[in-house]
């Protein structure tokens, strides 16, 4: 099964990027595709469909996890929705369902994606995103990428678990 | 994206099924890759794992929806695996991604998922499994199958949704 | 802290009962106060607001476990709102955050409940409500009550653990 | 039933703080009975802790929704344990059963509170906890108290639903 050895990688991030976010976020979505890594995310639109869109172009697999149930409201390019009933608590499972994470811009939704990956000790790397600092100290666990290619690279380098 | 539109079928059943039971699952499984259906289960063992293998044998595609943290607990043949970390409460999840359930034996984990599918209104197709009663009278809401083409059969002609 | 030692008894049941079952479900809420035990249960409409009615008449506590992301949804006697935003998901968290569970009638939502418990090895007490059976053999693990004071008897006797 | 009408106060934070910061944690707890609000936290050690023996010295109401299965896991001080087993998904269900939220130092578990707080537009009172900037601007979501006095004085004064 081939399959199960593909990497898979999540991408979180706002439901309201800027045009340039969304090119960032489908760039991600086409190199991922390319690389062969299975792409997961929440299945809604903005940074998910735009980075579903360029998975779905090169071919790649993308997985659509729900908050709602209704698997209709999954963007266009989720090939495979997950429809879970939970709410923003399916948050988490975006995250942990893979090996590492590329989070694009994001508000607060994308935060707790963010936070439970850390939780869980799943790699993040960080295209225009959130900055964190504890009492006092800038918390350094977003790795940044320069862009899309490199943010793919790294989270593929990182994905070993 | 002609993934998008195969239908997904949960096939649910218990860890520690009969032989005759598992082969029953693993025909299940079979026929639904051969019909070009998607399969969702719980991705552990037993009925689960036996489905699985009956889909993969054929090219089919599968998706285990995990209960627990660890991407590993997986059986050999889930190609997409969820890890949702939620225990039990990932059952609800398993039916609710299927247009339709195929039960194959199972215990009060099963009962679990049939019971999450009759509140949603998704239908059940039951090959060797629970009869239930309400008040003194049969509830008739899993329908029976043959053997695994007609439940296969069954599930593909009422997943409308 | 004496409220901790309290035990913690589920009534689960639907939210459309005859009078009768209304009645009994009442009747269990007013003895587990009497008796000094604390209800959970789902917080809305039906056997819950009855059985949560007769245990605040009778300075009892009442937790209600909602489904849904809104604390006003939760019936007029339930004291603490438990807002889950997770759905029928949250049906497990009823019956697993009692010792024991009471069903009085109750749809498919009540026979989730059941199931989940059971498969958790809870005790579950039934009250005019579903029958199983497995391959042809009566289940005999619902634990079938006389009458409401019957009902709370057996769920404080078995309420161990 | 004025039981009802009580405001429910999350405080959240770290398993391991420092003495200053559990000292902090059970100041909010004392002054949040005092005043008479429910305490609602995710029931294990720490800032949870030592916000439970806070309010339970002066006789206010302790909630705990736990992660795992064993309600034994909960803290000495918690009067109400909620069994989830649903695991860091349930960190949503802390903040959303509160009108307002109090963040005392705090970890990984503690940001994705306070962005699933922030994400569902609950208040969010901070005592020496995360500070967050988001593409280059500062987030001033968490409201910054000086002591535990101010942090209970504002989490009453904003929960408002």
């Amino acid at each position: 099964m081939s399959e199960k050895k593909r990497k898979i990688i999540a991408v979180i991030g706002g439901e309201q990027p800027s045009s340039e976010e969304a090119r960032l976020a489908e760039k991600v979505g086409r190199e991922l595709a390319r690389q062969g890594a299975t792409l997961v995310c929440g299945g809604l639109g903005g940074v998910m469909e735009a980075a579903c869109r360029g998975a779905s172009s090169e071919g790649g697999i993308t997985i659509g996890i729900l908050p709602g149930n209704n698997p209709k409201a999954a963007n266009a390019h989720v090939q495979i929705p997950i429809v879970t009933g939970i709410g923003y608590a399916r948050n988490i499972i975006v995250v942990q369902t893979a090996q590492a994470v590329i989070a694009v811009d994001g508000s607060y939704g994308t935060l707790s994606e963010i936070a439970h990956a850390r939780q869980l000790n799943i790699p993040v790397i960080g295209l225009n995103t959130w900055v964190l600092s504890n009492k006092g100290q800038q918390d350094d666990s977003i790795i940044r990428a320069e862009n899309p290619t490199d943010a793919v690279k790294k989270a593929l380098d990182l994905a070993t678990n």
